[in-house]
């Protein structure tokens, strides 16, 4: 029986979501949580990675089991043995055909900047020490829209397509915060944090806003701004 | 030149204020921080110390130096050098004769409670996985203020008074978060921990409304509810 499961991460005490030699990743804790509930070896296949730092909103995976609980015991199961830092939110059953990688059609980043330090949030939202103009950055957000290819913006992995369509690329400033939204068929790895890093960039002064098209029709990756902090991004939602 | 320092801090990764044994103590990196700044070395008398997990918004402290910097470059270097979970917010020159714990006159905690688990606010806030009663809980809360003989809620420490008052004590419901205030002019140790686990018991009817009465009558530790988690905990203000 093939499930599809969907779940939050706090990515903070994370090596991202794949385990690397130096670190434990959310894979394998779940992996070996889903593992212990099922008394077999599960191996979960999920929508994409997310880096070290990099949280969840609705991360989704799927998985193969001959155990069938509900999809109800599974999910109260989940939540007893996860981590504190790992939260399940949905378990559906699934066609054996359904792939949470490659059937993926849309997926949703948001980004968070706050306006002010806050000690207790410095995991979980990004901070520049600077002042930023709100409007050009809208302007900038604005340009990455509709389909492009975003090689300059990603790192290029060997014949994997750079040609994506962003959706909904849009930015909006609350009294103390401004948070990214970012919707598209697929993402290149770093993408939203090396578009961010430019727009804030260009938001301090420091890049002009032209940037974005010189950067979107050479993919000139040299005129990139710094990949913004993992901390401010989080993987909102999965579409299939 | 004695100079008084109010700063904050996330308790989270600390042993509490003070080092033990088994691990690092914010007052230890703040002694060290100042000593690295002033290039001598230097120690603090705080108004108090915090538990292990719990918080600061607005805690106290005072050391001398013979460093005769001033208050806006010891900011602008402590929060250069302190680590990102303690934060500087204002310095200020004070007589010789002032003492951060002697002189206290009042102390503000906050202890948040929140209604929904949120995994990225787990360190900062407590939650409880039962419904409350909002009403009982309040009128709870109030029985509290006044001077009372307070021994049943704290951990007894040969010579020190048990009368304390509390001015006041009141608790207010949001819509995703229990907030309760208490201001008194002192607090025995796990004082405000025991307060609200009191609460929190009788709000989930484990406990009934009068055994705060019977606990600030007869002192009976036996009475008390579970000490709540240090993570919803925070030291708030102290006034001089």
């Amino acid at each position: 029986m093939r499930y599809k499961l969907t779940f939050a991460y706090d990515g903070t005490d994370y090596q991202g979501f794949q385990s690397q030699k130096n670190g434990l990743g959310i894979q394998t804790v779940l992996e070996e949580t889903l593992s212990k509930i099922a008394k077999e070896k599960i191996e979960v296949v999920a929508s994409g990675r997310t880096d070290k730092g990099v949280h969840a909103l609705g991360q989704v995976c799927h998985f193969d089991t001959l155990n069938k609980m509900s999809c109800n015991a599974w999910l109260r199961a989940l939540n007893t043995y996860l981590p504190n830092d790992i939260a399940a939110l949905d378990v559906e059953v699934v066609d054996d055909a359904f792939h949470a990688r490659f059937h993926v059609t849309k997926k949703c980043y948001v980004y968070v900047i706050a306006k002010d330090y806050n000690l207790f949030r410095r995991h979980h939202e990004a901070y520049i020490p600077y002042p930023l103009d709100f409007e050009v950055m809208v302007e900038a957000t604005k340009k990455l829209e509709g389909t492009h290819d975003f090689k300059g913006f990603g790192v290029y992995v060997e014949h994997k397509p750079t040609i994506k369509t962003l959706f909904q690329s849009s930015l909006e400033e609350t009294d103390t915060h401004y948070i990214f939204t970012f919707i598209a068929d697929g993402f290149l790895k770093y993408m939203v944090r090396s578009m961010v890093g430019t727009i804030v960039d260009i938001g301090r002064g420091k890049l002009p806003l032209s940037v974005i098209d010189i950067i979107l029709e050479n993919q000139d990756r040299t005129k990139v701004g710094k990949t913004s902090a993992p901390e401010g991004l989080y993987l909102k939602q999965v579409w299939y």
